[in-house]
């Protein structure tokens, strides 16, 4: 969020135009996140290189081996995260915007509203309760008891997705692929019953139908690749930097008096 | 070509979405084309693999190693070529739509427009001129001469571009960067001696001012990465063929009454 300040004084100081300063913070990001990752487990920042594209670099600066699968579903994961037709951080975004903030001052406030642990920490937590719901003993009483304990189960419904969320369904099919004679196998089968179980419980007992999400889905794609499951949030920061700017832009292209 | 028939029957036997058709079309193009030329070679098709998306499986299929960098190149260069606001192709495609034909049998007439040797050949053509002129020894005289003889230079000048093609200043940058170092130095040097030359000529003779379009470069990029010079026409379609699909469906969100 202190990089997102800085487009302001590179608009300013160095002569970018609004689509310059941008793009630079969007390749910009993914260094700072991994790179303050990488330093928190004691070890040295990876520099990013010309052999790789934005994506190959986000797994390159982690200090992963890059192979061609882990690319491009890297790719589509951070493409299908790119944008939502209404999230709370797109809404800080154009609000302040309209208030007339400069773009760095209100990318920095879509930024922390997304890292808010309301509002974007879901898939992390969905992955967490898929970890703990891995070996009850016996799952669908164990949704019951939660959905009862008024308990949020990650994952599950969306304001705007009144069926099931597209973006899930073709990182379901990326998850299945990635995990199919691996010992990661047990995901997919553990979020499938989970899915299952949480939608009936809460039709029966809530008379409410609900759908898998994204966030179902992502840290555990993610966490095939290596990225630690807490990590979740930023890649999907990673991934929306690319929208806001979209937004930003196109909030320009509309208020040209501006 | 006789690919682009099935669409219809795909669509009519097998219940498929125009989406879907029109998609397996874009899937299916690059395998038939390399498959077709490597069995001209001798040489046995390549099956395509799913480590591998769409643009790493038109390497693969080629037969060629893939690496991280033509695969984003590559990339790149499709991107680049798949739409362009006024071509030949797309007012065959339209037109035969408007006509009442299959989008199937519209595809199929939009491809033989494109391979048609006046519209689609330029890029083979501008290469096939860069490797003569290499080693010409008086360039600019060599230049005026084709040129006060009525000889077409190609990769110069668009339809709709006043200025220089933008696709042509990414293919530029990918070209310079690809070759730099390499055996291939002299090909964006050539390149910007034509292009030079070429400009300052025909403004002297024919008082017009002209620029390079992506024809310049996008053989010579593609060339860099093992494809034949012959080639680019159907590189072109492969990327081609993506606009075709988004610009059938377009038509069709626009005239729902079909």
């Amino acid at each position: 969020s202190s990089l997102a300040g800085k487009i302001d004084e590179w608009i300013e100081n160095e002569g970018l135009t609004l689509y310059e300063g941008l793009l630079r913070f969007v390749s910009l990001t993914p260094l700072v996140i991994t790179g303050h990752w990488r330093l928190s487990q004691g070890l040295d920042i990876v520099d990013p290189t010309e052999k790789y594209g934005h994506s190959g670099n986000v797994l390159h600066s982690m200090g992963f081996e890059v192979d061609f699968v882990d690319l491009r579903d890297l790719d589509a994961g951070l493409i299908l995260h790119m944008d939502d037709p209404d999230n709370p951080s797109l809404t800080q975004l154009l609000s302040s915007l309209e208030n007339g903030e400069k773009p760095g001052e209100a990318i920095r406030k879509a930024i922390q509203t997304h890292v808010g642990p309301l509002h974007h920490g879901a898939g992390t937590n969905a992955m967490r309760m898929i970890l703990e719901l891995r070996n009850v003993e016996n799952l669908s009483d164990n949704l019951r008891n939660r959905i009862r304990n008024g308990e949020r189960i990650f994952g599950l419904g969306h304001r705007i997705y009144r069926t099931i969320d597209p973006r899930a369904v073709l990182l379901k099919k990326i998850l299945q692929r990635r995990t199919e004679e691996t010992e990661h196998k047990w995901l997919p089968q553990v979020i499938e019953e989970v899915a299952r179980g949480a939608t009936e419980t809460i039709l029966d007992l809530k008379d409410r139908k609900v759908f898998p999400n994204v966030d179902l889905y992502n840290a555990a794609v993610y966490s095939t690749m290596g990225f630690p499951i807490e990590f979740n949030t930023y890649l999907f920061a990673i991934s929306r930097v690319s929208g806001w700017m979209a937004h930003t832009l196109e909030w320009y292209r509309m208020n040209p008096k501006t």
